[in-house]
């Protein structure tokens, strides 16, 4: 694709070409958002950040990303902040809104909704998450993740092994990086869920016309077994009938140390989209794994702002210029990653 | 006037050179706006976007303003996150808040207060909207509109004929409008309302007195033939004592293409204050207008930063400033006007 | 104490030599908290300015702080904008967020909350609120203030006479003052309240036990006699059983100036922690006092500014840079303080 002026609404959007450029992009910029370095390619800019939906930790890894290439945000945080909530047509607030910023984040809780407010955008849209449909920086902070931690372990993506855990269901995250992962070659996926809550059919047979491996199973422990990546999602009580029903399952797609050391090959890669629900009666990924070297959910965090500079530098299109104007950093940084 | 330092809280501030003056700075930053240059004059400067109601996109226009003029924003947005609700006066709210920032820009709900706190405030202060007394830059970029949509036409605002439809007895927007429109000559005013929605007697009696020609109608067809601009509000279903009444109403004073063409002279200029209510049972203008040239709505909103942004730097005094900070920038920008 | 890289989490933490060291980089910071000089030494750095409970004053105050000193600040207002209502711990929440940013200024309903964010973050934290527990940098604002108006009457800290007047009890302001004040020398504290609500023992007898005199009343006009200043604290109506009783108590422990002119020493003076409530039936600190140049309540405000420009200097260890990156302002100023 063409990024310059380009709208990110989908994940769909992307070939395996376009994803090794967003990566290559993110690595760059790994010294301003380390602190090593600051530069000030878009000083002057302005980023409309969007959110009629509240996000505390998207929003503000968006607006952090911006501001780390210079630019200014101006942002919304909820929907009762909003005109939409005065009958205003998604096509009118979408013509006045892309007046006052040079490029837009927004998220919005209906699905599709972003599409429809990009078509009638002057500016380049970036979808931060519309309902249960698509959330496209998030499954490319879970891929670059993926190839980061692979390749520390002299590994690539081709040929891995990559569980996924909970409710597949209903999950955009997991269906948005299924269907990034499926451009690459020979993946194994071990699709663990209840029967109730499996991946949804569309998504496992275009995985299997693709070539790809697919193991569904309701056996969390079989499941768990050599792979390369385990990725945890949250089992949502509220897709139950009860609250007896989803506890049915809930102690067993728990991971905690003692389930890893017994069934995980050594070095397996844990990952959750986050937050994690660490309340006792959820409780889907143990605080005892902090320490593992395996759990990568808050370098997922962190790669989040590298895979969003990385958007907002191709779509503005000042990749070339953003070391030109870089700078040395002169406050306090130690000891932050 | 003499702008420097001056609180921006009425309409009836300003005689027409104030008027020009403005406008010919809110001209001088259309390079800004428009992405072509930008300018750092407010760089470093703060300003205190104090929003004690919801709005997002007066909010939002007021901030991207500042930011274009190279200045950083403080924001609050709702009243509920504010000390006012544990009983502090306006008074000592304005002593506190004057302190955080070079000028403020201030919406609340009650009339009279922006006032109110600009007397006890230390920076200037905009009135970004008190209750239904007055919105002075919404009046301000209504009439830039006006100007230069006839200025595109070959025409100026004196001798013009403007009508003005819907609740014109709440509406705060066509009162402050009527009265920056007066301080020009030989206007006609055709005012489109139900009996009961009329426009002030008062509001009458001045533009009448002014030596303006205003005729009162409940007649939409006839009121909208022969006018260059047609400023379109909103029936405001709350104040009538019923739905039913409300919808008595709406049916007539709703624009669409077909009573457009069939009613308004060609190239008559559509306005209005926005959001419109895109809803079924609301609609007062049509999206079958959409490409129609003349829909200038907008374009209103556009006008408002430009507004904004002049109003910023007459307050704070560096009309003299802004260019000589300017620099070409380099991220994308086509396609935005 | 070192305080590069810090966290600043309770008044505890300070030493007579560290308070004079914030305070006299705070003394630094005036031309551009008065807007007589810009610096930019923090240009490029980040802010995570987290209030997790609503407020408007302290956190407009540190995020123009940081502005003051050239950085940007990203934002949250409210705990219903955040992921811990989904369940994630504060340890998860520091680890995420404390990738987005240099420096992190939070704010909690829950005791101990900050500490706790501090224990797991990779950046500084300053503690801005724990619920009843800490608010460090406003008992700084508050000694910072003590110092320079006694010192506006040739006195310094040591050998003064205090009193405090209200809710002595619940009040964490007071508590934390009283933590600080006792580091100097001689100072006698007049504790003004009712029976029920004294300063804690544990409090009272730490201040004995530092060697000063503590005098604990419940008759406010002859507490008032020979202070230096009077701080004076709201009446909690939600502490007491009923609003019956509470108004037994409110008209004694009200300050205004017929009471001050009798009993107050000429110049005394009057503080506050704000905000003060001003309805009728409250009104702790009449508006009549509003000329009195005893009244430091505003400058308190202004002060806070000061401490938080200089805390945020000495965490990120830029107070030798503060100067070399400065500038002349050149928009409108005049009439600020």
């Amino acid at each position: 694709m063409h990024f310059p002026g380009a709208h990110i609404l989908s994940v769909t959007q992307f070939d395996r070409n376009d994803i090794e450029t967003i990566f290559r992009v993110a690595d760059s910029m790994a010294p301003y958002a380390h602190r090593e370095r600051m530069t000030k390619v878009l000083d002057g800019a302005i980023l409309g950040n969007m959110f009629f939906e509240s996000s505390t930790r998207t929003r503000i890894s968006f607006g952090c990303a911006f501001n780390m290439l210079g630019g200014e945000v101006r942002e919304t945080t909820s929907i009762s902040a909003s005109s939409l909530t005065k009958g205003e047509s998604l096509y009118d607030t979408a013509r006045v809104l892309s007046g006052y910023s040079d490029i837009i984040v927004m998220r919005h809780p209906q699905s599709g909704s972003v599409a429809d407010f990009a078509r009638a955008s002057r500016v380049p849209v970036i979808n931060g998450g519309d309902g249960e449909n698509e959330h496209p920086s998030q499954a490319l902070l879970d891929l670059y993740t993926i190839e980061k931690e692979l390749l520390g372990r002299d590994r690539g993506v081709d040929g891995m092994h990559i569980a996924m855990v909970g409710d597949l269901r209903h999950g955009r995250t997991v269906h948005s990086l299924s269907r990034l992962v499926q451009l690459f070659d020979d993946i194994r996926f071990t699709l663990i869920s209840p029967a109730e809550l499996r991946m949804p059919e569309t998504i496992v047979n275009e995985l299997r016309e693709r070539g790809h491996e697919v193991v569904e199973t309701d056996d969390m422990e079989n499941g768990l077994t050599d792979n390369d990546i385990v990725y945890l999602t949250r089992i949502q009580e509220e897709r139950f009938s009860n609250r007896e029903e989803a506890n049915l399952y809930r102690g067993r797609f728990r991971l905690n140390q003692a389930i890893y050391t017994r069934y995980c090959q050594p070095n397996t890669v844990i990952m959750h989209p986050l937050p994690r629900d660490s309340r006792a009666e959820a409780n889907e990924l143990d605080n005892d794994l902090n320490q593992n070297p395996g759990l990568a959910i808050f370098r997922q965090a962190d790669n989040g702002v590298l895979i969003r500079m990385a958007l907002f530098a191709l779509v503005l299109d000042v990749c070339d210029r953003v070391h030109d104007t870089a700078t040395d950093i002169h406050w306090y940084t130690e000891d932050r990653f």
